[in-house]
């Protein structure tokens, strides 16, 4: 099978999103480790990389999101803390589908 | 009835959302004058005034998003050319509901 990997562009949620309903259904909290992405089926675990500092997280897609041209993913708070891109707002990343979720 | 009215930033649908499914279900065209809100009800009418030209557009609510923080509303690529935000790719608007529709 292969393996799907995708580099561009990560923002994450704005605090006001607490407790809103995502596209999936589920209701976003910024302490859980979760992802917006707008083509890979939900439940589907990613890893996000910060080539410039190394770090990465899992998260699982939960919604839909985001438009803006060179965005790949939309990070939870708590991802975007432990790959250390609040600061930034924007920051480059590297993404690999861990765990295949069917659409 | 209250009028709403809402100040933040706006950015556009990348073009390769052309012919992909909204969250209303309608299909994004780049050509059409939609947007993207995260809680006005789908089928909602806004004027989108760029304070720094004083152009504006109307946009009918069809998708959902944007989550990056200040960040208000998406615009197809249409509406953001005729406000005049292409090339800065994101830049302050002004939202005011012109046809309210029931959610």
């Amino acid at each position: 099978a292969e393996t799907f990997t995708q580099s561009g562009k990560a923002s994450f949620y704005a605090d006001k999103f607490n407790g809103r309903k995502t596209a999936s259904g589920t209701i976003y909290r910024p302490n859980k480790r979760t992802a917006a992405h707008n083509t890979l089926p939900f439940g589907t675990v990613v890893r996000v990389t910060n080539p410039r500092n190394h770090r990465s997280v899992k998260v699982t897609v939960t919604d839909r999101g985001p438009h803006a041209k060179g965005r790949v993913i939309d990070l939870s708070k708590k991802a975007a803390r432990k790959i250390g891109i609040v600061d930034a707002g924007v920051a480059p990343v590297e993404l690999k589908v861990v765990h295949r979720k069917k659409g």
